[in-house]
């Protein structure tokens, strides 16, 4: 730096720009690959939420008694956590989509903040809202699976084995999802870091 | 900075050292603002998930009348939800703790990214593990409000009115704690971001 302050004014221009470049240049092909690798893990989140919340949403069993008042039915909105659980990653297979073309743009220009600054935000919100509608659903399965003596919440899924078998998958996917957001949210942090 | 250029060598020495560190030097003290802003939050979050894991560990109501073989007592470790609870939130509470020292070098040296990026790596899974506990515990509390009738679940906040209500504290502290360590993986984004 201090060698090229003598050279006249057109050149240190355009010496400083070189350095300015050059602090980030050799780790630009670094950076493409961590870019390429977030919008794979970001197809992989987006499978899983919509799996999940398809699965959910779908997930419907009969018992083949009923009685003249009483249906025996088991379907995700008899269960508010389940309601929640489909919104969520509905919402979040949703944002996911829309982040496609901003994951793009950070393979096709890996120096680029702006984008990635944004997906940031935008993933830790998808991530807490993942995590946060995957667990409430997992101690609700959980507890159908279980049940509690000390509450005396008794268990359902050896009547509603299907329904509960469609749901506990589909919060495992639900789990490994906000798992990959926040791996993701990690490699941000490795793409905007400097040199 | 480029009225300055013409100036002769001794100053313009001064100046390119200006330049030199200028690539950065405009944004050290946003970046020293971030870390401290980071510490901040960090102490916040810390006495929420504290806070939290006391206040559960603590929760225990006995109802004013007994059977001979019964005894009406509501604690923590009656829910499992609430144990994963009570110890995620130890040890969030723990590795805040331990990352205090961290949060101070990146005050110190606002422009280093190694112990910035390890306090992301450990920061999203804080943040994953405070959130997933904090709404697995919700969703349960919720249950012991409301009950579920489809499921035949029946609350029991009714008779245990001060379980519940420590309890519930509790889960908001940390779904709070949870939230700040999402906006301090953001704030950590942009504290690593170049130029």
């Amino acid at each position: 730096m201090e060698t090229s302050i003598n050279i006249p004014e057109t050149k240190s221009k355009s010496n400083g720009k070189a350095l300015a470049v050059g602090v980030q240049q050799p780790n630009r092909g670094v950076k493409k690959g961590i870019a390429i690798g977030d919008f794979i893990l970001r197809l992989c989140a987006m499978a899983a939420t919509m799996g999940a919340a398809i699965t959910v949403g779908l997930a419907d069993q009969s018992l083949p008694f009923f009685t003249q008042f009483l249906r025996f039915q088991a379907q995700y909105d008899d269960i508010p956590s389940l309601v929640f659980f489909m919104i969520a990653n509905s919402i979040v297979t949703a944002y996911l989509v829309l982040s496609l073309p901003f994951s793009v743009i950070c393979i096709v220009r890996p120096l680029a903040t702006t984008p990635r600054l944004l997906l940031v935000i935008f993933d830790a919100a998808a991530a807490g809202l993942t995590i946060a509608a995957a667990s409430a659903s997992a101690s609700i399965i959980y507890l159908a699976h279980n049940g509690n003596p000390n509450t005396n919440w008794l268990p359902f899924c050896q009547q509603y084995g299907d329904f509960c078998q469609a749901v506990s998958g589909s919060v495992v996917g639900s789990l490994i999802a906000g798992t990959l957001l926040l791996f993701i949210l990690i490699l941000s942090a490795f793409a905007l870091k400097r040199s």
